[in-house]
């Protein structure tokens, strides 16, 4: 039996999110990939995420895992996916990997970027791909405010309601904010996320931005450990999973 | 009467090109333009493009005017009409011009560009935004042959069939080639543009990048004044109207 690993991106517009959803015939990501390699390998095969993403949410670089008994040689998976999947979803790379590697649980960090569109006007281009904001914002409140999530932390402020979770404590490695004109780009690497978690960190720096709260303040809205102390949860369609480390 | 003009922008996926056509249905930039000003203005507006683009084109600035009784202030026209208009039209400015200021007539020059993604698998990002090309491509090459189209030519051989014109000399001030990663970004300058002829200028550097061509068969390719001595031309989606000068 092989164990494949794979990195693709998609385009989440047109998704229900990343996880197959029980019971519903919604479309997924998951759903496609899968029913793509029942239609090469001709077997039915459950694939294995790095983590979901929402509905809208996109990826540049999402990692799965599956077993198969398939002879499509390691070079020729990503063509031959992308032969039979839809055009919003790509396959880059696909490796053979120890029996040991498992997408999910072998993941040690992930990195997710969000994208603010920060004019007066929107820009065609960018709405299914970022968050418009007409309000002038503060370049560096919000590069100040993002350094403040550096480290371990407890993460309850920045989760939405969710049941079934071990723990709120998370790692955050590095955030950093870049402009390229109109475009503010929200980069975050952690050991892990929370529900929503991104979108609302950065929904709290762009308050920080709009000088409605102030770059130390994130101290006191991580040490609140309660949901409403953070900004608002930014709308899925700015975030994208970026990239996964093993 | 007002005579006014607009900067905007439009992705182009999902119209029939920017011009009304008698007789149909078919939604497109110029009929969502006009019902727009129809609700703001309370009045029947016909409004004049500085040309049409086809469908699936994008624009990044495309200028219009049209004549109005309406009082909308100047500073508040762009606001108003993306309140009514679809996201993906988006206007950028508005202002009171003379009466002699046509968009299309008064142009002197226009920059449009084409998009080419070159890598061995295709981003979902980029499919409504670039062209695809999996081959490995010769930057230099490319570039070269685009300096061959400099001056003032007759572009016969770069026109699709097209009735009703009534000449084919054209001059190109400027058609550069930059690369980002993947991608390929073709912009040309030029005094106006025969129908399809971006298209296909880019399409016929594409067989020069792949070596199946050289610069220098420019020169011939010109001269022959016949479509059939020119590459390809490209699809709709890569191309996109950047600007026009006045």
């Amino acid at each position: 039996m092989r164990n494949i690993k794979m990195t693709l991106s998609y385009d989440g517009t047109q998704y229900h999110g990343f996880q197959v959803q029980k019971g519903t015939r919604l479309k997924t990501v998951q759903g496609e990939l899968e029913k793509a390699l029942r239609i090469l390998a001709g077997e039915k095969i459950t694939i294995y995420g790095s983590g979901r993403t929402d509905a809208g949410v996109h990826a540049l670089g999402q990692v799965i895992n599956f077993n198969t008994i398939s002879r499509i040689p390691e070079g020729k998976f990503a063509f031959a996916m992308n032969s039979v999947l839809p055009r919003d979803i790509v396959v880059w790379q696909a490796e053979d990997v120890s029996t040991e590697f498992h997408a999910r649980y072998s993941a040690k960090k992930k990195t997710y970027c969000y994208t603010v569109y920060n004019d007066r006007h929107f820009s065609p281009f960018w709405r299914q791909y970022a968050f418009h904001i007409p309000i002038e914002l503060d370049f560096e409140s919000l590069s100040q405010g993002a350094k403040r999530f550096h480290g371990e932390h407890d993460f309850s402020t920045f989760c939405s309601n969710n049941t079934s979770i071990k723990g709120y404590v998370r790692t955050i490695y590095d955030f950093s904010v870049e402009k390229e004109g109109p475009l503010l780009k929200f980069t975050v690497t952690g050991s892990g996320f929370l529900f929503n978690m991104v979108r609302i960190m950065t929904g709290t720096l762009l308050e920080i931005g709009e000088k409605k709260k102030a770059p130390e303040d994130i101290v006191a809205i991580l040490a609140a450990k309660d949901r409403r102390a953070a900004g608002m949860t930014l709308p899925p369609q700015g975030l994208c999973l970026h990239s996964v480390e093993y």
